[in-house]
């Protein structure tokens, strides 16, 4: 069962990110990244760990991959709430690393947690050598000026830009900034099988969509205390979202549409892929 | 001969990082990437290449590594560069990243650029996998939280420490802010030809150190234009170099006595290895 299988993978993934700390000095910067490591629903985690099932690759082989998976994750987190940034103070219901520490700890911090994002990919428990530099390609393609830092830089942009943005401007922004990293979660258990990555490629594309379009909803919908976080902010800065774009009964019935989509996705698959369907039903399921 | 020798990588590496650059997206952030990867002397590249040709590798070969060493280093400039680090409005004569766009371009190219050192390090022309492999390793612990990182965040805290750093202090500071991405570049073609790195990392170990000797030197006896940046910075803010602690001459002697030692390390590899002493003794002949 799928909060079952994901209390594991958090468990699994918290040991794995400590192991990899472990061996580090005991200076200010490394205590703010495992701060920035505590906590978050590890839903990339998650689906590392489940894609890499489907090909007959155990949670114990999958681990550093998810592991990297988290960190590369939790240092856009440490970045993005920056001052110069988004100017976040709270995350996870904690005080964001620039606001517990400094600025420069929390830049240090997030460059250091990017760093080890890819030494992880190196672990050989991921396999051989060419899946593995294939795992550090991917994450590159996924986390850099063509993935994840493209996505923050079009969000940036908006915010100054004369107009809001059109619904395809901000579906592109978003494949960006949340969904390429996403992508590789899903993708990465067929790079390191070596297997097709298509369909995990689909799934994920609509997943990750349907998870902006959750958080956009969220943002007008949810609760401060449960979401741990600012809500309402994207309203107030009169950003564009999926809800001001699509309207609220039009973004939950795109993301319903979208879940059923990353869903038949999984139909090669068949039952192994019972936890990832269970997962993309867990999506909108959030505040819903 | 050295000058010309490091004149081809300079070119050469430009054409690597311009060709990796190309085909981004035509937006601020790929700029800002572009403009921080232009110019600097390119000692690292030149370490790579040069080191790669003791073990027969070609430059055409060996570039993508000198290429990514290039984008490591240039990612740390831009985040060194920043307000809420070292706050330097000038590098290389030119108006830092942040100066030119924002503090949030200039975190999203800086961490962009670190992306990018790993992409590269993952090209097909370095040769095997499990060799690109290891190359990826090493640059991730050269520049993360036990090399690079944690070098830069030690500089950090030295500065509200309430006394200035001892010989001791301020040499494991260089040898991670600075030494473990030159330790890097010139044990780089060891690794891709999956050789000894004992010898290079010998003669890296003295160069980083007289390289930062060098540095602290010229920030109190160089000429601002030809430096193409602030200098009497660190003498200006009580901060102890080395120049503070061993004087100016004795400075200049245990420059001279290590560039002796990295000359001596390159003794296995006779008349193959004369572009890296000629490169050592270049790097005390800087303003001295």
């Amino acid at each position: 069962m799928f909060p079952d299988r994901l209390k594991q993978v958090q468990a699994g993934v918290q040991v794995a990110l400590d192991d990899a700390l472990a061996r580090l000095a005991d200076v200010p910067v490394v205590h703010a990244m495992r701060y920035a490591l505590q906590g978050g629903k590890r839903i990339r985690a998650f689906l590392v760990i489940e894609g890499a099932a489907l090909f007959g690759i155990s949670m114990a082989q999958a681990m550093p991959a998810a592991a990297a998976v988290e960190a590369l994750h939790a240092y856009s987190l440490v970045h993005d709430d920056l001052p110069c940034m988004d100017d976040d103070d709270l995350r996870r219901g904690q005080p964001t690393v620039h606001v517990k520490w400094d600025e420069a700890t929390a830049v240090l911090a997030g460059d250091a947690l990017q760093t080890l994002a890819f030494e992880l990919c190196c672990d050989p428990s991921l396999g051989p050598a060419d899946r593995r530099l294939d795992l550090v390609r991917a994450l590159a393609r996924a986390s850099g000026a063509e993935g994840m830092v493209l996505g923050q830089a079009l969000d940036i942009a908006a915010e100054t830009a004369d107009a809001p943005l059109s619904l395809a401007e901000i579906t592109a922004l978003q494949a960006g900034k949340t969904g390429a990293l996403i992508s590789f979660a899903a993708e990465a258990g067929a790079i390191l099988a070596g297997a097709d990555r298509a369909p995990l490629a689909t799934y994920a594309k609509a997943l990750g969509l349907a998870f902006q379009i959750a958080d956009d909803i969220l943002d007008v919908e949810g609760d401060p205390a449960k979401a741990g976080k600012r809500l309402g902010k994207d309203a107030g800065a009169g950003k564009a979202t999926f809800v001001s774009l699509l309207g609220l009964e039009g973004a939950k019935s795109r993301a319903r549409a979208l879940i059923e989509e990353a869903e038949s996705a999984l139909l090669p698959y068949g039952a192994t892929a019972e936890n990832l369907r269970q997962a993309a039903r867990f999506v909108i399921s959030r505040e819903m």
